[in-house]
């Protein structure tokens, strides 16, 4: 439903800014300065352009820019807003599901920080579990306000970067999105293990979890995609959990593994914290009925 | 408080039936049967002589014994019992933490059981979590009469075999014991890891867990004593967590880890099930920030 | 400076004969068998009409195919044949490099297998390290004919899928090749172990070894291309060494991790057996200055 | 055929000179002040007075004491002197076995090294392997002589120690032993590894090895001594090699395994650096048909 980078290029000025004027959404002079500057040979390029037209604005414009942001969670995002689809955004964090207790949290922070700043609070919730947007909360509202504005402009950055990825057919190419991926091998055969099922959950608390993918595991012991691939790796703690007892149930009367009951492993929890969601987890799991390793892996 | 085995040998015989009686509860008859084959070398022989005058007594003695065995969390054990400590051996397993509704299906059970076989659910419930007790009992209630009879008489001489053991000074020496232990390595440095919090927690439902110990690694990255030693390890299903993250996270200065925030591992569980009470179950953790393997050592 | 499969459906009999005569060195009708069942959807369906072609023949043509083959290090191997470049297959086995006791004893073998079969030993031996050649001959020398004869075939078959292979463009797609690779993680920092220099040995007897190949690791921690690739990996032992000792003198300095000298581990050697050549033996390194571990991976 | 400590504190003054004067080869005189100070506590205490003594005496004294020290591998060492047993000690890194080369070469070396610094070169040989010998004495040659004079002490406090723990019974105590010990688990089966064979050799130079010890594992999967315990481990790299291919060609066929021949795992070579001969390395193997690891344990 986007459009061709070599469109955009030859396309009316005015075409190119409808198109383009919801990656900053309260702000299409940044897509008119951009405009202007035709042809991109790449995406980065364009998105270059629109960050250089941003840094070289006046101070007021900039303010404005960030005044304009929609806050999270906030009225605006419940009854609508110009932006694009930032309920969807929204969403990816569970601040939909937020109880009237947490919203009526979440709505004081936030009129402490557009207090204390006189901008909302902007973070690029897509790469943002819960426990971590709560934590980021807290420590951005104690920050100066010099390096906390030089932050939430850094997130506006963020945002648009995600949103012109979308706009533009063919992926755009501007880097981010991250991966958590996982491979199975059963060392008792020297193969990878296949038919394994798994889940990734996140904890979106610290005893609070929430199933992220189910999947099992192909002839190569891989999962057909990613567990979370396409865009950024929210920060949070995830558990993936592997069924490899019922996997040796399977194998073992084969190999006459004489396995006790309850197994020696059976579910298996592998446990880890995601702070960069641009990067690639791989978190492999090697195994035998009484035994296993993981590591990050690439 | 008990008796050497010397002093046991050289008693009258109504002394010896008089600090032994308790081993079978209701049969005091089983002691006097080995007084009369005393002197005994070890405690293990005699063992053996109760086990033998079980085993050639009367079928209608032998039922009786199974017979006359406090009911598990019934009116028996909650009134008290002249068995040596009922309450202790089922407090283990947390059954004096019944709810009234739990309490009410183990009644249900006992009432089954006893009508399909003629005496009562009999289980060394010190062998056994509240999972697996549940699941042991429904599945011997399945069981054929001669079948049943047979584990309930096994089960008899277990609980006898731990009673023995504990009046009988300088241990006994019947194999009624098993073990949990760990050890933490720290592969980054290649030595022990010392400091390192951990606790053992037993899964008393598929989603409830209860804690069983706490412990500090020491300077041999070991705790001081076995996280579980000196009983039999419940069958049960277990995770040991290790705060792993804080371990590096005093290193890492030092080292310049330039580890992220939150780190690939914080808290590491290592989750596992124990099937035989008696056995020695090492489960060490070699780990780095970024990788860790347990096995089952020894 | 093959042809496409496309070309040889189409081509006169004559040149389609002309240009496969030779995956069945002393044997024409093979190919000229194939050339009427023309044209082929795959090189996999020509080979199998090839194979057809053997199977269907007579007893005294299928005997003739076996007696005509050269004779592995024979005079016939050294002194020129009509095969295609039968001394660029012997050599990888290290033929050409026997020395005259061993090529006497060679020569003392291929009378023996000839006087006691009718025909010569033939193996396929790009599939064969020394080692393996000399204890699969010695194995065969004691076969029983039948037997034997069904095995000599099977290996005039597989010589014929990499000649066949070899002679299509496009890679034939016969499943001939195996791979050998390998990946280095440094799990003290969690990433690939970049710039580990490492060499790829086989042992040719019990103590000699011979390197086959040696690289370096890239950013992703792996070598650009496998060690083996393109051809069956040879049956034999092989071990891979990496310098890893270098790596973390490197890379220690920056993280101060105080290695002694000599290091707990410099140069690590992983000795592996190869017993499938068409198979991958991926067997990677996940390794810290202190520990290691490898496992047959995919 | 020591002394006790306590007999030592008790004997007349002659007699305890007369016991340990052998530590200090050819100075007496440390002895001397030693017995002036008796009773000595602990082996420790003793140790610290005769050390005491040897940095109060006067620089001409210390001097001589360097001065009169047999020369390594030299014509003294050759043809006997009054030090306690100095072949046997030599006899460890392997100098009775030079050939006349490399005894011409020890000899060229030794000539320079005492016209730089106007003593023979001084090492407790026992805590090095051949080529750490020959690396240390390269490295020491180019010392300047003030720090090698100390360098020269302290190693004469290392033989010192170790000879005073061979003459006082009950083994002294004073901290002058390493080990290298092992340990096989096979975690196909979750247990220790029993019956497996193994050896550890020590690499005199860089393609050469000789044998240090060979064993099988017992029940436990460890050796029933450590392969190196009761004196220093030589600085040296060492292999330690299992013949895990036997053990599971053993088990395999009760587990159908179903493993290749060769096995992807046979001989397995673990190769590791001794820097610290007062040091525990343990070195475990944690292994299936398909994988293994090893890290430096405690």
């Amino acid at each position: 439903m986007g459009s061709t980078l070599a469109a955009l290029n030859q396309a009316p000025a005015a075409d190119f800014v409808s198109a383009l004027g919801a990656v900053f959404g309260h702000a299409p002079w940044v897509a008119e300065a951009a405009a202007a500057q035709r042809p991109f040979p790449t995406v980065g390029a364009l998105f270059a352009a629109m960050g250089g037209a941003v840094h070289g604005a006046s101070d007021a414009r900039r303010l404005a820019l960030l005044a304009g942001h929609p806050e999270i969670a906030g009225r605006t995002a419940r009854s609508g807003d110009i932006a694009p689809d930032p309920i969807a955004e929204q969403a990816s964090v569970g601040l939909d599901r937020l109880s009237d207790a947490e919203y009526a949290r979440f709505e004081a922070l936030n009129a402490s920080y557009r207090e204390k700043f006189g901008f909302p609070f902007i973070l690029c919730i897509e790469r943002h579990g819960r426990a971590s947007l709560l934590r980021t909360f807290a420590a951005r509202l104690a920050c100066v306000p010099d390096a906390e504005r030089s932050t939430a402009e850094a997130e506006v950055m963020r945002i648009a970067a995600i949103r012109l990825n979308a706009l533009v057919d063919g992926g755009g190419g501007l880097p981010t999105t991250g991966r958590i991926s996982t491979h199975v091998l059963d060392t008792v055969r020297g193969r990878p293990a296949a038919g394994v099922a798994l889940e990734l959950v996140e904890f979106v608390s610290p005893t609070e979890t929430a199933i992220v993918a189910r999947a099992t595991t192909n002839a190569d012991g891989r999962t057909d995609l990613p567990l979370i691939h396409g865009r950024p790796v929210p920060v949070a703690t995830y558990e993936l959990r592997f069924w490899l007892g019922d996997h040796f149930r399977r194998v073992g009367p084969s190999l006459d593994l004489d396995l006790p009951e309850p197994p020696f492993l059976d579910v298996v929890p592998l446990r880890f914290g995601v702070g960069d969601p641009e990067a690639h987890y791989h978190v492999p799991l090697v195994a035998t009925p009484w035994s296993y390793q993981t590591y990050r892996g690439s």
